[in-house]
C-alpha cells in the first residue's frame, strides 16, 4: 500500500477509531469544541433540511446533534469501529459504507442536504463523491463541506494540490500512524463544486477565538432547482 | 482627514503617482512581471469581451495590453497624474473619475466586462462600486477582481475585515506616505459578489514561482443573462 493514498487514510482510521471516539466524546479537540462543531451545525440547520446524509460521519455526533433539532439523518462511514460506536449511541441511522461503494443503488433514497465535516481528506475518493453527490440530492439540495482552511493548512509547503503527511500533534499517546491528507487549494475546491453542477452559495470562515485566524472553511454549494 | 480612510488612499496615490508610473513601466514590481500581469490579462481575454471598463486603471498598462489583443477599453482613475500618463501613452480611452462619482449617467455606455486589478483597496468606495457594477454591464457580463490573497495578505493580524497600514517595503526611496488598505476575508469577497447579483464563476490563485504561494487571488463573477 502506498504511504500516501486514499487506502492509507482508511487504514489509519481503523487503527485510531477507539481513541478518536473518546477524543470526540470527551471534547478533547479544542477547535471543535470552541468553533467548528457549532459552525457546521449552524450551516446545516440554516438550510432547513428534512433529511441529511452525513458522509464520513465517524462516531456520529453530528447526526445526534441534528436529531436534537428535529432533523433526520443517515450517517455513513467506512470504519467499522466508528459505525459501531455511532449505532450504539443512536440518534439516527448509520451504515458501514465506503466513498468508493456509495451509490444510489445502495442508498435507495434522496436527501435534502449532504454534509462532509472534515471527512473529505482523500484524493480520488473525494473526486468520486463530488461526481455522485448531485444524484443523492433532490433538486435545490445542498452540499456542505467543512475542511481545513488553506490559510491555516498550507504551512511551509507549496500552495498546490497534493498529498501531505498527517500528524497527531496535540493528541494523546493513544493515537498512532496518522492518516495522510490531500491538500486542495481554494481554487480547486471552488472548481470541484462548479464542475459537478453546484453553485457555490456561501463561503464561511469561522474564526478561532484565540488565534484570530480561521479555524476552518465551510463551502455551501446548491444544486439548481432545474438542471 | 482620517489616517485610515478611502480619502487617505487617494491622497497617497496623488503623492506617489510619478514614481508609480516609472515602477510599472520599468517592470520594477517582481510579482507583477512574473505572475499577476499575465494572470489578469488571461482572465480578461478568457471571457472574450468586446468592450472593457478598467476600474482604477492607473497609468493604463492593462488597457494598452488589451488593445494589443484587439479589445477596446475605457480606463478610469481618480489620480490626475496617472490619467495624464495613461492618455499620453494611448492605446484606449481614459477618464479622470473617482469611484464615488462613477455612474451610468456619467459613463453613458455599457460594458461586457469590468476589471479591477489591485484597485479595490478601500472600504465604502469598494462597496459602492460593487453595488453599481451590475448597472455598467450587459446581461451575462463579467466582473473580474484581482487582489491580495488572504493567505498571503493577512500577516500576523486578525483574519477579519478592517483597515490596515500600508507599506512601500521593496520599493525605491521615491515612494512616500503609503496608502492604507482595507483587508477583506475570503468570506467577505464572496459575499460582495453574491450580494450584488454576481454568480462567482471562478476563483484563481496564480502561484509565485519563487515562494510557491499564491501571488494574488482572482475572482470572476458573472451577471445572470436574465435577472
Amino acid at each position: 500500500m502506498k504511504k500516501l493514498s486514499d487506502q492509507k487514510i482508511i487504514d489509519s482510521w481503523e487503527k485510531n477509531a477507539r481513541p478518536w471516539v473518546a477524543a470526540v466524546r470527551e471534547g478533547e479537540i479544542e477547535s471543535r469544541v470552541l468553533v467548528t462543531n457549532k459552525a457546521i451545525v449552524d450551516a446545516v440547520l440554516g438550510r432547513t433540511p428534512r433529511l441529511v446524509l452525513d458522509v464520513g460521519c465517524g462516531e456520529g455526533w453530528l447526526v445526534r446533534e441534528l436529531a436534537k433539532a428535529g432533523v433526520d439523518s443517515l450517517g455513513i462511514d467506512v470504519v467499522p469501529d466508528l459505525i459501531e460506536s455511532a449505532q450504539h449511541a443512536g440518534g439516527g441511522r448509520f451504515r458501514l459504507l465506503s466513498y468508493e461503494e456509495v451509490s444510489m443503488d445502495i442508498l435507495k433514497e434522496k436527501f435534502d442536504l449532504l454534509v462532509c465535516n472534515f471527512s473529505l481528506i482523500g484524493n480520488e475518493s473525494v473526486n468520486r463523491l463530488f461526481r455522485l453527490a448531485p444524484t443523492f440530492l433532490h433538486p435545490g439540495g445542498s452540499l456542505i463541506v467543512q475542511t481545513i482552511h488553506p490559510v491555516a493548512g498550507c504551512g511551509d509547503g507549496k500552495y498546490e494540490d497534493g498529498w501531505r503527511e498527517g500528524s497527531w500533534a496535540g493528541f494523546s499517546d493513544s493515537f498512532s500512524d496518522p492518516a495522510p491528507w490531500y491538500f486542495r487549494t481554494l481554487e480547486t475546491w471552488k472548481f470541484l463544486f462548479s464542475e459537478n453542477g453546484f453553485r457555490l452559495d456561501e463561503i464561511r470562515e469561522p474564526a478561532h477565538p484565540r488565534t484570530q485566524k480561521p479555524a476552518s472553511v465551510i463551502f455551501i454549494g446548491v444544486l439548481p432547482v432545474r438542471s
